[in-house]
């Protein structure tokens, strides 16, 4: 980006000058030389974010299951599976899956590092490229490189909501964009936690850019949506993507990104500390597994993560985020009136929660 | 296709001849009337064979639901519920969706019709066309009429396999094409049953041609497949799509598909007889229950059926194939040695098993 400004600089005031081809020649070197500096502490830069943000993420993964272990409480401890893949390898890297079974709280709770380099296949470079983001060449074929920590915590407890969290950076051809998210997919319609979770949100939003909770909330609501069902699959929070981490963008985005894992286990423990001592029914819990069904549905059917994901990476790291124990009905309709239908309701039209 | 012979027929003949213009109008307007009842007999043939067929599927349905619960035998029964669409929705048509929950052999079992007319997309028609179907615009915009008989059964006993079954008919075009199969998922190696199985539909294919059950056996393996696993969903038995009712099969197409439809009960029903009684052990049913997640795997990642069937469908009369209650662990690898490693290996390279 700054190579390429250069180049239209040094364009524009050798076309202006009257000189000879002497002067113009030796000012084409200089430029050549300033432009080739240029490069090379562009790529520095990248490889210092790219290292540094690998480095946030290894440690956000370990302070999030030291926290987690000592939320459930229970002594139950995540186990760590360190994979890595050969460089001659389609998606060369490695990753840490960390996974938790069995817990009071945490009745399955995953949180998963992956750091790998390889070549975009055609399919993922043309759906990257008509998202908008111009520098991928939709016939695929650049090499890319991606550094995520994803989280899916499943609650033993049918009225603490799923947690599903990730922050990543993805960089292709010298440009570098950050994604991620936070949001929560209920069983019951406990509207005081949802309010809450949206507001700590906001705030962490708003101490960047006020535009940010707006536009990352409608996005989350929009990601997060069963067309066959009509019907999100939660009750949202933040989803962003293709995001720059350049001057325009008017805030640090690459502090914003932190903040919000950060922020992921935070968000949650509240809700967790007020509803876990709640008594529950069997009806409740056969609700709450009825519903977890639609959060597969969700994620083989429509989740661009889980899509590439399964096209090359490790399977398991991949179906970690799949719930424990998920039951299917047939047309199973709450009664009217009741809270399962007023989850249902809750889940038809998105709110304005902060 | 009549049609169209019959057009060239008349070019080639007139070309030849070298008579005036009144005796080549003459056969012209002779050719065009025989041309014009050629036509309507074969659309009248065509109605026919569609109108057959939805009776046939319907009388299937009826017989095999009559059978299932007398072989379940603990008095559950199926609900019955009938759709409809009306003709300016883009799946017009009905279905009646045969559910039975909760039996002591069939923990939930779905027997379902549909008959629905409507107007190819654009992606339906191109993955069409791709499979080699000629008359098939992929484009889209032809209209198409489809009726379908398709079981799952889920059975309770971990010893006996889920058991799904269709037969179809799929109009486009003025042509014709038969599809349908019969197919064992197991979750333990029981070798007897499903050499059995597949020498009943080796049998069952042999009658009408011998080159029948090997062809649509290899289709089965190749169908079933899930290639983030490396693993085939299940043993296999018989599955084929875009067969054409015409002289050229030298088989009786359409009666070989009824006969596919006859056997489905059948081809499972020994099984179920000699697994029943057998005791099973709480690890037993939970590897049962692993498996199944496999089941639903294949069915949102890359079952045809459901992705069509999800674009503009009843979603419960889809998603009523969903086993009734899945478990998914992290990295689940069986014990080396044992039946559930045994079952493994066996859906990792098929099996000549008739």
């Amino acid at each position: 980006m700054g190579n390429r400004r250069m180049q239209r600089w040094v364009d524009s005031s050798s076309g202006g000058s009257s000189g000879g081809g002497r002067q113009r020649a030796s000012a084409l070197v200089a430029a050549a030389a300033a432009s080739a500096e240029q490069q090379q502490q562009q790529q520095q830069q990248q490889r210092a974010t790219r290292a540094s943000f690998e480095q946030y993420i290894l440690d956000l993964q370990r302070r999030i299951i030291e926290d987690a272990e000592a939320l459930d409480g229970s002594g139950a401890k995540f186990v760590h599976d360190r994979w890595e893949r050969s460089p001659g390898d389609p998606n060369a890297g490695y990753g840490i899956t960390s996974v938790l079974e069995g817990g009071s709280v945490l009745e399955k709770a995953a949180a998963n590092i992956s750091v790998v380099a390889g070549v975009l296949s055609k399919e993922r470079a043309a759906a990257m490229s008509s998202r908008g983001r111009a520098a991928i060449d939709p016939a695929g074929g650049q090499p890319y490189s991606a550094a995520a920590m994803s989280l899916v915590f499943h609650s033993a407890h049918p009225r603490i909501p799923t947690l599903r969290a990730d922050v990543r950076l993805f960089e292709v051809a010298g440009q570098q964009w950050y994604g991620g998210g936070c949001d929560l997919t209920p069983f019951y319609p406990c509207d005081q936690d949802f309010a809450e979770f949206h507001a700590f949100w906001k705030a962490a939003c708003d101490a960047h850019d006020p535009k940010l909770y707006p536009e990352f909330k409608a996005w989350c609501d929009r990601y997060f949506y069963i067309p066959a069902r009509k019907e999100h699959r939660g009750v949202g929070g933040l989803f962003f993507d293709d995001v720059e981490a350049s001057a325009a963008a008017g805030y640090d985005v690459e502090q914003f990104v932190r903040d919000v894992g950060d922020g992921i286990l935070p968000s949650w423990t509240n809700i967790v500390q007020r509803r876990r001592a709640e008594p529950f029914t069997d009806a409740e819990r056969q609700w709450q597994l009825l519903r977890r069904g639609r959060y597969l549905e969700f994620n083989l059917l429509y989740d661009r993560g889980v899509k590439f994901g399964l096209d090359g990476s490790r399977v398991e790291s991949i179906m970690v985020s799949a719930p424990p124990l998920i039951a299917w009905r047939y047309n199973v309709q709450p009664e009217a009136g009741s809270e399962e239908a007023a989850l249902v309701d809750l889940l038809r039209s998105p709110r304005d929660w902060a």
